[in-house]
């Protein structure tokens, strides 16, 4: 087994997490917003090490895959929505205590990627089955993956027209669908079901358990900015965190990465400016202009404070620790290449992550109903770039046809005044959060209830506590999972009480 | 003020009663289920006589209509999604204590009908408004009335393509919109928005507050038969209550009932049958088969039970006291012109109500998502009658060319085991229930939690509750009000506590 996502555990060699955040900050720096995602990029990557304490739960055999029969629209009844498409899911039975003792189902709700091999990394379902005695149940979100509806993605992804059935409420009502099939099909009427979910999927998981709370019993939303809507949460949350993250770690790594952007603007102005940079930066191409280098640091910096503790500390580790003297942009070269441990010889700012499936996928998102307004004013460590609704809204109908309903999220899920909402409504919900995380920014971080509890970690990055586990895993990683664990059987407990 | 609705007060002269009856016993043979809906037919009644209690909130003056641009698909981005139509809400702002108190907003949800003159009808707003200083705001439901997306109703009634977005989900979401424009244009962020509704409007009323706990804090649903779905009512409990109702009322006269059928088919079996038929109930044109009689009788005592106890009572008299050696269909007579009380000099078997829009507009959504198994076995004293979901989907696809989905409603809003899912989750719900109802059998009868509860009066017929009062309500009906308020006061006191 070499598949591991290991990568983004603190003590872990970090060769395969600078691969990731490269991967990912060509993603940050995409039209929208740094990426969401739990394995945004990742599950492609082969690490040599692998130590997961999970391993034999992993069994390849045990996964079976199933295609369900989903409806094209299910609010709508033109003749147009009945059409149906292939929808994925994946089930491993091996622990399940069965229908005779209404053993509970753990359900994965796939995100903004396919979903792969991801079912392999979701430690919490996997770590947890026999325990629970569940069944693993993993769904892929509607047009990620193999769930495409129309004859082929290029179709599906062809105009606004057959696009316009990717929302996370059909999605929802598409987990919806799948989960009571199984239910019936397994004649497992009673058995309970749990969601799981991370990042969008996190936002899922919790929207799924307030809407469908006759099919849910209660999920597990992990890193899920579900406040990051309208004006819940302020624009610059996300960058705020991120740049808390590497004054903490130095105050002088800080700085210098705060004053580097004028400083590039500075050497770009003059004659052969870019040359300069680029020779600088020891770039694997010629710069074609300076945004190009700047993006491609801002997406590396939030992907590092977003997944990995440590390569924030290996980047300022860099920065700081250049030869007395150098400048700043030498000093900020040094972080990329301690950062990279001689594992490339160049610095490869023209890396394209934008023919993603996510980053296609979650472009559309994003320009329809997942409007989150991240930006940056003068307050951060990065260059300011405020986030304009307006320019945002044209920039989408321009490239779909369609414009964004920026306020739809708020509408339909609600977040504004959220404990006020919820804290005489709803139940069974695990808010769980990494402080170091810039999209804690946008999450729940307070108990709204007795049973809808915030969880939050000091040194957590984006969704440590549903991947595998390792034994290298810090302690408060370790109680944070036993907590969700025995607030989840706590949950549990009580259905079958009142069953 | 001439209107009123008072002829569903159980003391009121019965002319308007018979005429509503007639009414609604033409729906009632629809195709589908006998009629939902707290104002059938009713508000084009003009009543003679009419002592409403809250007269003086009435006054027109005080009800101003607004258009809001409504979007015409919330869950789809196609482009076709994005059209909007103009949606009708009326406002009364004459009792509303203002945003700085944070007064409260009731909102009346539109159902299967216009909302027309509709809201002069609502007792439990505009009698309740001044007490607590409240907004009163009613919303007409999507494709009825004013509210017509499409350039006009022929156009959108014209096939599924243009009827497809007439769902109650988008119902739901336009009411949501609707009240954070209103709440968002009046600066009343945190005016608490309590819903009131009956029948069809009582479910959505219910299903809204479930959806939307952060735009409605509470919610009455009066006579809201939410259970009716699947297989979690019996089938034949809308006829079981009806049939209690006349056994209840009279032994020999329910006898009498079940007895007629057959010997309405063994009349008609006979050579000029037929004219026999016609001539014992002096129908005013000629049958063209037993079936009209069959039905319409069916609908007349479906009618009578769901929204007329002293009709009841009228039928059973004319029934029971037909001159002694009557034969059944003379009894049967007896009854109907009893009933009439001189009014008619013919029985109009020929009424024709399937030109309503009430009438229109339900048998879509019945034939799409409303799909509420009602039918008849060898039980009730009405002739057999059971529900055959094949055909019935059947038949809908041949008049509309898709097929109903007669699962939505309980993947979309449950139903399913209420009490184990709903007692620790959603908060802020009236079921209430009058007995004496046949819609009471899908009905929520017990209390779920704490305040999700149960109101039900023995006596009581389809809505009382919401409508207009009258100085000769009877105590129950008076105390079933008195108790509704309490608990919306006491939701509002929690409320402005947590505030």
């Amino acid at each position: 087994m070499k598949n591991s996502l290991s990568f983004i555990m603190p003590a872990w060699p970090l060769i395969t997490v600078l691969i990731l955040v490269f991967i990912l900050s060509s993603v940050a720096n995409a039209r929208v917003s740094p990426k969401l995602g739990v394995f945004q990029g990742v599950t492609s990557l082969h690490s040599e090490n692998n130590d997961a304490v999970g391993e034999q739960y992993l069994a390849e055999g045990d996964f079976k895959a199933y295609y369900y029969k989903q409806t094209l629209d299910h609010f709508n009844y033109r003749p147009d929505s009945y059409a149906t498409f292939k929808q994925k899911y994946m089930i491993n039975n091996k622990y399940w205590g069965g229908k005779y003792e209404n053993a509970p189902i753990f359900v994965y709700l796939g995100d903004e990627a396919p979903l792969g091999n991801s079912y392999r990394y979701v430690g919490f379902m996997s770590e947890n089955a026999e325990r629970f005695r569940a069944l693993l149940v993993y769904i892929e979100h509607r047009y990620y993956g193999e769930s495409i509806p129309f004859r082929s993605r290029e179709e599906a992804f062809s105009n606004a027209s057959t696009l316009g059935y990717f929302s996370s409420a059909q999605a929802i009502a598409d987990y919806a669908a799948i989960l009571i099939h199984i239910k019936k099909t397994l004649r497992a009427r009673y058995s309970p079901v749990i969601a799981v979910g991370g990042s969008y999927g996190g936002m899922l998981a919790s929207w799924f358990r307030l809407k469908y709370p006759h099919v849910v019993l209660g999920a597990l939303a992990s890193s899920a900015p579900i406040l990051y809507f309208d004006d819940i949460t302020p624009n610059d949350g996300y960058f705020t965190v991120a740049t808390r993250d590497f004054q903490e770690e130095s105050q002088s790594c800080y700085e210098t990465i705060k004053e580097s952007w004028d400083e590039m603007d500075r050497i770009a102005s003059l004659p052969d400016g870019l040359s300069i940079l680029s020779q600088t930066f020891n770039t694997c191409s010629p710069l074609s202009d300076v945004d190009q280098l700047k993006d491609r640091l801002v997406g590396i910096y939030s992907a590092a404070a977003q997944y990995s503790s440590p390569l924030v500390t290996l980047l300022c580790q860099g920065i700081d620790g250049a030869p007395q003297g150098s400048d700043i942009l030498t000093r900020i070269h040094e972080g990329i290449v301690t950062a990279y441990q001689g594992r490339f010889t160049c610095f490869p700012v023209t890396f394209d992550g934008a023919k993603s499936e996510t980053y296609e996928g979650w472009s559309w998102q994003t320009c329809t109903e997942m409007v989150m307004p991240i930006g940056r004013g003068n307050e951060t460590m990065f260059f300011p770039s405020p986030f304009n609704l307006t320019e945002f809204n044209q920039q989408c109908k321009k490239s779909y046809g369609v414009e964004p309903r920026s306020h739809w999220a708020t509408t339909y899920y609600g977040g504004r005044d959220i404990k006020l909402v919820l804290e005489r409504f709803g139940s069974n919900i695990i808010f769980s959060n990494g402080l170091k995380d810039p999209y804690s920014s946008g999450g729940v971080l307070e108990d709204l209830s007795k049973s809808l509890v915030a969880i939050t970690t000091e040194k957590g990055t984006h969704c440590m506590d549903i991947l595998n586990s390792n034994p290298t895993d810090p302690k408060w990683l370790v109680k944070q999972r036993e907590e969700e664990v025995k607030i989840i059987k706590g949950w549990l407990n009580k259905y079958y009480k009142d069953l």
